[in-house]
């Protein structure tokens, strides 16, 4: 019954000097509820609704600057690995691997990635239910790696909408697994705006209160200083200046529920 | 921003000592709190998913039963309506008529219930999106009767199955009518055990924290003192024992929500 | 194995006139395939999306122009019920009783109209199963009325959208009562435009074609010789010049399926 | 208007004398109908349910097998791939290359698989919409490769269950892709056995007469001799004695509906 952590950044590295302003905000957003935070940031958006959006840095570049984050901010940094023989690479410069939903029935990379002892944050795929992640999870743990969290980023309910079922996280907690529960991607509209996906930023918070009140180990949240001109995932990220007021109701909200 | 209300009985009406029982021992449950109380029970179960399935007193000794809880206790007292015709009667009985979700777009019942004059709790219907709501309203609207609560409690995510969206209560409040939020049918399977419905009664407190989390105006909870022998919802229903530390959390997480 | 027949009339009754055009149009389609006609038509659209739609002729009027339908063409008639009390009135001026799908669980109603002796045709609910029907026509069959046919309109899927399962058909066909599916309504997308519902009515003929190659019993699609006109479903419905060459495809299809 | 091709054969390539027999009884069962054959197998299950079910031969010795096919029968091969390295080396030993469901948004696979300039068969996510697929296809043609496959596998609807959207194949094919139905991944259960997925082996052919209904250039429909016992999917494929009669209903329905 640890206090929440907090996994954050903007959906897609843009520059050193980019990802050092938003690591230095979201730390400072943070300091007064003593949340502690994880720096998320990706190198290639390997799966963009179509090719004419930016994909990134690329995985040098991407790594480089992550482990310059590390360095600097003296913080667990987490990126998104999309291909096994990217995992190794990416788990000396970063404490957490990310496997993408779409890919978490991938056999390869989740066992290239627990090969690789670092901390796996594993989405659960929009088409699977909670209790499907048992055996994700297990695949994982049969390469020794125990250190594995359970990510919720929503389920496929129609199309282009998903919808998040809180009853999955605590179903998902019967494994053992920290659960996290991802407040900007569950209001993803996939696809909803033709050749890219939609979003609707103004229930990100609302959601992130009721997985709270649920109770959850981890949240994690994209945020950037400018959503609407974002390379990425702009519609539903949460901007900068908002993350402090949203913490702190949080940060209640999980001590009623942790304090029981 | 008012502390939230909360709509609690049993499902099926059983008979007077019951409902006194019942009633006095959710006040009791209340009273810390000082959570607001609507004693809620239905006189005849219309849409029971097989015909062996008990349906309750009917409408003249469940209405007596009623007017008598209402005066004993001097607490508002709700009951679901079927018909028309039943409408004027019960709102001489009962403060609250329940418009049923399945039959929440049969005008003819909507009109006659607003033209009670009684506050009307009306279910969203498992096949509506919360935003279809506001044409509900508006047809009880139009007989000048602007007393409508608004109550989600659940919707169709493939089949025997139900899902909470969280972004519904937000959305549904944009009408101006306090919204319900409804944790014991949320976690109903309908038609999960072939001629009746399944439950899933150890998520109804999660999804309770979670509405209040994001923010309602009321919880609606279906309780009794031995659920697993209840004539009708038993496997969704909160045991009453578990009321009282169910509400004292519900009721920190309301503050939290609604100070800011 | 006998071929299908057709249930198809406007949605709304508008006139005695106008049923006539309809009836003489449709019969006439249907002749050269010689497809068994069941004349369709409402006289009351009791749950309209907003109340500013148009509602009807209402039952005497209504009744009165569909007995005299079925007089002058010699011909069955369907019209839809949807309180108890109207169920025998309305069995003496038609031939089939239609039990809305908002109202399939209603067992007043389901009761009142099996006591008719009239066939009943049961829409499955948008947010029921296919195997939840067997529940329902067990209700009606406790009135000694066995003359129940199951009809598909579509399950909700997401937010105003249906999607008609194909499994379902033979799914229903196991209670031993013939199944219809209705292609017009299926392709509705409800609340779809705001305070109407929308459609989709070049997918009509594509799910017809689907549920007849399955293997059904019969067809419900509704007709007009102005859908963008018509005073309720025009986006869904089929214009009565498309009714002969539809006829003649499926009519091919049913013989290939049922010869086997 | 051509007749409708078959990509056929078991889940998992088991042996190259397996692979033969198969071939043998598939092409045998296409002679009567003169339906165009494919025969499809995979060489590595990289996605199983849990980490106890068998993937495959591996890449070197599938390939080799499927190439021996090819020759030996004077047949298109068809295989699926997982990672964009395996696309040159599969695009020398088969003709067509499948992109998985889960797959379909992964830029890089596309794009390897879209330069070797074989055929591609790609399957809508479970979780896509059916016009989410333009984009798909769009990438592949970025690379100047237009021969593309789209093909519907069902869409995710609830937990553990697919439901297949016959409006989807008319919407797929306004890309000018030439549109393929798979029958018996459409009766998948995913995950609904826990740690392997179910299927519904009775319904696959009732859906594959839906799909020729509506109208499609391919189906795509896995098989057995001995499914019970198969090495994967076997839940779901269609028994290999089943498949004569199979083709000769679904190629008279195909004349039926392409003939007018």
């Amino acid at each position: 019954d640890l206090p929440f952590f907090l996994i954050a950044g903007p959906c897609q590295l843009e520059s050193l000097d980019h990802a050092r302003m938003l690591a230095e905000r979201i730390q400072a957003a943070c300091a007064p509820t003593k949340t502690p935070f994880v720096f998320k940031a990706s190198y290639d958006k390997a799966n963009r609704s179509s090719l004419g959006s930016k994909r990134g840095l690329g995985i040098d570049e991407g790594l480089s600057i992550l482990s310059k984050i590390r360095a600097e901010f003296d913080i667990p940094v987490l990126t998104d690995v999309h291909l096994p023989d990217h995992c190794a690479p990416a788990a000396e410069a970063v404490d957490v691997l990310q496997i993408p939903a779409f890919l978490c029935r991938q056999t390869d990379l989740l066992l290239a990635a627990g090969e690789t002892g670092a901390v796996l944050n594993v989405k659960k795929g929009q088409f699977l239910a909670p209790w499907d992640m048992e055996n994700v999870a297990a695949k994982i743990a049969s390469t020794g790696n125990q250190r594995i969290l359970l990510c919720d980023r929503g389920t496929s309910f129609g199309y282009n909408t998903l919808v998040s079922d809180f009853r999955g996280l605590p179903i998902m907690a019967r494994t053992g697994c920290p659960v996290v529960f991802d407040a900007t991607h569950s209001v993803q509209q996939p696809g909803g705006q033709g050749a890219t996906s939609g979003g609707q930023r103004e229930f990100a918070p609302v959601l992130a209160r009721a997985a709270v009140a649920v109770g959850v180990s981890g949240l994690f949240i994209e945020t950037h200083e400018d959503p609407d001109n974002a390379p990425s995932d702009g519609p539903n990220m949460i901007p900068i200046e908002d993350m402090a007021p949203l913490l702190s109701t949080l940060a209640r909200l999980d001590r009623v529920v942790k304090d029981g």
